[in-house]
């Protein structure tokens, strides 16, 4: 028997699975992120969450090849660091020499965004894609390439980043020093943003506190034309990001995952119409825009699937 | 020996020329393009240039192993169709069927622009490079991505089609039937328009005619801070798009070539300035902006090298 243990490491919570060579969860959990721990500390409780997680699904500890675990932000692979976790705080980290010494397994990492687009590929909305762009917009805006169903990274990890895309030149600032980013208009974040400004002009009724974006979805459903506005001005730029993938990357599939994928049609649909008009017609008609599928497990099976490609290579 | 016959048709002249599996050039000559002419014709004419050239370089048409077109425009390489050449009139025409026919070769065709980049990869500016992006400015706006020296095609040839990325939301009407692409407001054409419209509303002189974009760099050079400006306006925008071009790929080395590359730093220096400001510092820190090295060549030599990599496929 063959497993992979999938971790999955987001801001609120650390999820882990062990994973078989076909992609099946044969157990999972997750444990709150502590941002105050050290990573040494995160890697040896995770190394006892496996060893509960393999007596648990009553196999043996031989059977697990390696551990793959999903990060969000930016990563050097060549020297196998952490370059910033932002909503972590862990910065310059070893990741795969503590990874490894905890372990004693061989360990990859990616970006969580990347992680999710190859979980996607494997067994998810886009198993049949050559060429795939996954967006996850939640927080903010990550994205992943997967042709062939193989991650394409560029020369160093980035490609794919798009939520760091400047889109809106002279737009707001963004929390990775720039101005305009993707992120700063078309993630959830933009969204509240947008709506607590219009709250605060009086444009948009201040009796509801909005602290998430499914609260101005609630208020569209509602028939709140400002609440509408500031789903279609969102939709709008992330439609306008995936024409400028598309555009370069010239995918058959793209997929939009993270929380706000949950809105389902009412965020889609209009999303679908400006990446339309914004994309040339030869590279729209060639390109399906559609949800992600594998939501919160996205991550842990994605992990999985870098150790089964990376031992696959080592055979 | 091992020749290739590299064909570069282009809106004003066709040039040919016998590449050897090196990307030496044997021979070389060119012919005015005429429009009015229909592709049967045009492929017998490059018969015969080809019966010349070999004459002329005292090989043998076994030496030949295939033919290799890079064409201005739209192509459907699975049919083996133009879809469209806007600056020739060439429209739904099965080429390499009509190609094959003329030459008794296999024929190989692709965007001249993508060529281009090909061609860079092989000799040219781009011959280290693991990910190399080329822009061609000129006339139009055009692209290519070469990834470990091979085209990047994406799902339908689409893939770096760049110069109809819409970047400026509402902007300009592009031929492409789309507003605010790349090439209406970064090619030498839209740095013209921009020049006529100042001479118009009378804040540039009108005293000589600017029928090029060179005469805009000329007027720069002695002093004109509007023509100044339209340089700078039209350099800010490509690097803005090199920006997203980089921040979607990652490539280590992006190269500008077409007509306005010849204006060299004046024109790179500002251009690099703005993608460097434009783009996440992870990406623009792993990327090299230069000029591109093979100007005219570029294309009889990219299209050999098509065939070159076709016929080792074969083998």
């Amino acid at each position: 028997m063959t497993l992979y243990f999938g971790v999955d490491v987001g801001g609120t919570s650390i999820k882990t699975a062990l994973v078989t060579e076909k992609g099946e969860m044969v157990t999972k959990s997750s444990f709150a992120t502590n941002p105050h721990r050290c990573p040494e500390d995160v890697c040896n409780e995770l190394q006892g969450v496996l060893h509960q997680a393999v007596e648990k699904a009553a196999c043996s500890m031989s059977d697990v090849v390696g551990v793959g675990v999903g990060l969000p932000g930016f990563l050097d692979l060549q020297k196998g660091e952490i370059i910033k976790l932002p909503n972590i705080g862990w910065e310059r980290v070893p990741f795969i020499q503590i990874a490894e010494s905890a372990f004693h397994l061989p360990v990859v990492m990616e970006n969580d965004a990347k992680v999710a687009a190859l979980a996607e590929s494997w067994i998810g909305a886009g198993q049949h894609a050559l060429a795939l762009g996954c967006v996850t917009v939640g927080t903010g805006v990550g994205g992943g390439f997967v042709v062939h169903q193989r991650l394409y990274r560029g020369v160093n990890g980035m490609a794919g980043e798009v939520g760091h895309l400047t889109v809106d030149k002279g737009g707001l600032p963004c929390h990775c020093g720039r101005r305009g980013c993707l992120e700063t208009v078309a993630s959830a974040t933009a969204m509240v943003r947008r709506a607590k400004e219009l709250q605060a002009s009086g444009q948009l009724s201040d009796e509801i506190a909005i602290d998430e974006a499914k609260t101005i979805f609630d208020l569209a459903e509602k028939g709140d034309n400002i609440a509408q506005q500031i789903i279609d001005e969102a939709a709008d730029w992330l439609g306008f990001g995936l024409s400028i993938i598309a555009g370069t990357v010239n995918p058959d599939t793209i997929l939009i995952g993270g929380g706000i994928s949950k809105a389902g049609d009412v965020f889609l649909r209009p999303v679908t119409e400006a990446f339309r008009r914004y994309a040339l017609h030869l590279v729209a008609d060639a390109c399906t825009v559609r949800a992600a599928k594998l939501t919160n497990d996205a991550g842990v099976i994605g992990a999985s699937r870098l150790v089964s490609q990376r031992e696959s290579l080592r055979r």
